[in-house]
């Protein structure tokens, strides 16, 4: 068996979210199943960097799965639906993990805030916001959540897991279309993180928060019912880092032990 | 009454196109049931410079109406669907005619020739071509074809309408992704031409044809059934052009001449 590693992209509109569930159209259990064709094999099993939700889009998620040889990339085109790709199959260096060697993830999430002149040709990628959000404020309260913190108060808690992540990136600025985009960067996210900032970040554009509030959050050691979750179709997982080849193994080593202290 | 023009973009996947048919969602209909209601008139009737097919997107599609006041586009957004924005509206100066006054239409048509490589985030605006395509054969026969012709052999022709036309510019490009960009310029454009003149630049990609076929067509008198006409969801109006202000009137008289010769 060789370990394969998969660069994918997907329109997530039509997919419930990446993880595989009985009954249900999603990424995982779509590519799983042309994998396992164009292999004839039995079954293949992914392992993800990104376990994106229903609705939110991937344009750089990156995938492994123990393989008994590659697959073709352009057989493998030939099988999947067009909201689905494979931009590239290779054997992974040895130690990779998608998951647990990933040493950042970066995410998009878009907004219009003037929705007489949001673009149709975008609108399943850009959230519609039906009044103007202060930028700035939103920019200021983006900079004191980076670092070193607790985002329980943005996550949905599990048994067992931490919630304590780096926050490396967190900013909002208009692009030159008048698009307000906020990146996001973090070692990792716990579920629904990304939206939950958003959101956060959201009902200080629109003035209903001040700008230290979110900030403010970080204190709380729970999930905050008051930070609403941002709708899913204005967000795209858009580029999953890795360190050096010869650091692979011992980063996934880091991260399994780091993500199930108690 | 005073007359507005409209600056409109829309996403054509899921309209049968622009022309208001009874029973069909298109966007001439939907467009003046919210113009009327927003006026609290009636009804409003539109004149468009491009009618474009089920399918078909626009991003710098023009029309102009005769209404009592200017609408307001924020009123206007909110009761539009999502797949159709009015990006600007303003009073239209003396003489202009959306559809007669316009001096130039400019088409793009986009094509993906390496299926695995497809964005799957781009899917409903791009081609998804399954074989290579000899992007510079295409450009060749591009330019034998510019020029003012009588383009017949890719009109459908009506009664009593002329096809001559004065094709400015068709060329074919690979932008940095990848993608065959086939930009297409003309005065104007009979009905399915700009599809039908890339359904014969496909034919010559594939190497099916030589690139001196498309121009040869030139000389028949009648719509080519040997052309086949490309899928309208790589097609993009991108722009509409007019001449200076004190032209607008004098150049609706003479379209409106040219295109009624027997």
């Amino acid at each position: 068996m060789i370990r394969a590693r998969l660069d994918v992209s997907y329109e997530g509109t039509e997919f419930s979210g990446w993880a595989r569930q009985p009954g249900r159209r999603t990424v995982q259990g779509v590519l799983e199943d042309a994998l396992a064709t164009v292999l004839r094999i039995p079954a293949v099993a992914l392992t993800v960097a990104g376990r994106t939700d229903a609705g939110v889009h991937a344009s750089g998620q990156v995938a492994h799965a123990d393989v008994p040889r590659l697959p073709d990339r352009r057989r493998l085109a030939g099988l999947l639906p067009a909201d689905v790709r494979v931009r590239d199959v290779r054997a992974a260096p040895a130690g990779f993990d998608a998951r647990f060697s990933a040493t950042r993830r970066r995410y998009e999430y878009r907004i219009v805030d003037d929705p007489a002149s949001a673009d149709p040709l975008r609108r399943r990628f850009v959230l519609a916001w039906p009044r103007p959000l202060d930028a700035t404020a939103m920019a200021d309260a983006a900079t004191a959540l980076v670092g070193l913190h607790d985002f329980a108060a943005f996550c949905r808690r599990r048994e067992g897991a931490t919630t304590v992540r780096a926050l490396e990136r967190l900013d909002v600025a208009r692009d030159a279309g008048g698009e307000l985009v906020c990146t996001v960067v973090a070692d990792a996210f716990c579920h629904s993180m990304v939206r939950s900032l958003v959101g956060a970040l959201l009902a200080v554009g629109e003035g209903r928060r001040e700008p230290a509030w979110p900030a403010a959050l970080l204190a709380r050691e729970e999930r905050a019912s008051d930070v609403s979750v941002a709708p899913p179709h204005g967000l795209t997982l858009v580029e999953v880092g890795y360190p050096p080849d010869d650091e692979l193994a011992a980063r996934a080593e880091t991260t399994r032990a780091r993500r199930t202290l108690p």
